[in-house]
C-alpha cells in the first residue's frame, strides 16, 4: 500500500479508515476488566466488594479506577443511599445496553475456545 | 456472596463462572491490537511493513510482538517464500473466522460510539 494517491491503489487514509471502528472501540473499552464489570453490572447493580468477588483477579486500586473510567463513559452510574452507613450501588446504564451484541458474541467466543484449548490438550497428552 | 455453599445463596464459584467467558476471550485477544491486526489481516494478507501502515500507531517492536502472539494462539500464519530477498506474508487462518461475530459487532458498536461522541461534543458547543 503506497502513499502516494494513484489511481485504484488506495491511500494511507483509506488503509487506515477500515479498521477504525475497532481501534475506537477498543480505544474506549481498553484493559482485560472493562467488558467483564459491565457484563457482571448487567447482569445485577452491586457493592463495591461484591464486584470485588464477581470478578476473579480484579484488585481494589484497579476496581476503583476501571469504575470511575465507566462512570465517565457512561456505562454505569455511581448511586449513593444515605442510610448509615451510606450505601454505594454500581448500577448499568441504558447506554451500556448498546454493547449487549459484543458481550454476546465475546461470550460465547470464549465458551469455545476454551473447548478448543481444552480439546488440543487432551489431544498432546495422548501418545 | 458466601463462600459457604448454603442452599440457594450463590458460592463464590458460581459467581465467578458466569463472566468467565468473557474473561477467557480478553485474556487471548488482550491489549489493543490483537483484533485490530486480525481484522486488517482477514481483509487481506499483508507484509511487516503494509500492516504497519494499515494499523495506525502500531510500532514496528509491538507489531513483531502481536504477529508472534496471533501465530502462536493459531490465528495468524507466517508464509515464507523464496524469492530474492525473500518475501514474508502474515495471513489469518480459518480459525480467525470464529471472530467473525465479535469484529463484526466491535465494528458496529465503534461506529456508533464515534457518533455518539461526536453528537454530544456538538451539543457541548452549544450556548
Amino acid at each position: 500500500m503506497k502513499l502516494n494517491a494513484n489511481e485504484g491503489v488506495p491511500s494511507k487514509q483509506e488503509c487506515v479508515s477500515k479498521v477504525r471502528p475497532i481501534t475506537d472501540a477498543l480505544y474506549v473499552l481498553n484493559g482485560k476488566w472493562k467488558l467483564p464489570l459491565i457484563f457482571t453490572l448487567r447482569e445485577n447493580a452491586q457493592r463495591f466488594n461484591e464486584i470485588l468477588k464477581s470478578v476473579e483477579g480484579i484488585t481494589p486500586k484497579v476496581l476503583a479506577k476501571e469504575l470511575r473510567d465507566l462512570e465517565n463513559n457512561e456505562f454505569i452510574v455511581r448511586k449513593v443511599f444515605p442510610t448509615t452507613p451510606v450505601t454505594v450501588i454500581y448500577e448499568s446504564t441504558s447506554y451500556s445496553d448498546s454493547l449487549n451484541g459484543v458481550l454476546g458474541e465475546l461470550y460465547n467466543w470464549g465458551e469455545q475456545h476454551r473447548e478448543k484449548i481444552r480439546h488440543s490438550m487432551r489431544d498432546r497428552k495422548r501418545p
